[in-house]
């Protein structure tokens, strides 16, 4: 498994559709994930730091979890099937047992971030997805997707994704 | 306190966003309650015993819920401030102790439904927000504002409502 950090949070214009960057942190890869709009917004709240007015379902997650005792010790994205990633959210409850939840990688994202838990991608998803992060001065010959290189091209970064949140993201 | 139940998910179409109807169990008046679209899509899979092959945010709660000995004894809608309405979560944890959680109405619905638990409104939100039930041979003359009129005339009920979420509410 390796450890990642969420490195940006982007637009693949050619989907219409916000793709999270993680950052492997034992090299220059990452491994992009495309993700839903709702998911991204929750997401993007906390890497900028901002709060809702009102509590988001990701926010419900974390009181929820605190309250009754438990803890995120971390979520693993484990594999990778027609094009879906699947994670695994893996919570101690009271008693120090650990409890093992499927769920998807871009709720497993922004509840990790909320508590300040670990993100892993499993060995396999990570030889399958991870590319060259990309950087101005790439020549762009390094993503295997013309998806990908798209987004890159449109140099999307955290700055753009704010305004997509307050054009109606919301 | 008033018990409901969610009567309809339907469409606003003055403000293309979808509005809850829940009915109080000891009369014929419900409450209207405007939602963003991917709540009503969690709600929508419920009332209509569907599932996501991936599971929602709102699936997750029930899974660390049950998962850490707890349990959702009620929500309850308890205030109206400037259109917006709160509700809190009460859930019991597994040494019989009571957590209050703030939450949306809309999360605490989509999660009441999955855990069989009732769904309260406050006297004070009652008195607010209360209507007489939509019916088709209603002058319409009961509703006190447009938009809540104009929603009734479309008609929608969960039949279309499904059409909704199929064309990309989700």
């Amino acid at each position: 498994m390796r450890e990642v950090e969420v490195k940006a949070l982007v637009m693949d214009p050619t989907q219409n559709m916000p793709v999270l960057l993680l950052r492997d942190l034992q090299s220059s890869k990452v491994v992009p994930v495309w993700i839903g709009q709702p998911e991204a917004t929750s997401i993007a709240m906390v890497l900028q730091q901002r709060e809702f007015p009102r509590p988001l379902a990701h926010d419900l997650i974390k009181a929820i979890l605190k309250g009754l005792g438990g803890d995120l010790d971390m979520v693993v994205i484990d594999s990778i099937q027609d094009s879906t990633y699947f994670a695994t959210l893996h919570i101690r409850d009271h008693l120090g047992k650990t409890l093992e939840i499927d769920a998807r990688p871009s709720d497993s994202i922004a509840i990790a971030l909320r508590l300040g838990s670990p993100i892993y991608v499993s060995e396999e998803v990570f030889q399958v997805a991870a590319v060259e992060m990309p950087t101005v001065e790439d020549e762009r010959q390094d993503f295997p997707e013309d998806r990908f290189r798209a987004f890159v091209e449109s140099e999307m970064k955290l700055a753009d994704f704010k305004r997509f949140v307050s054009e109606g993201g919301v």
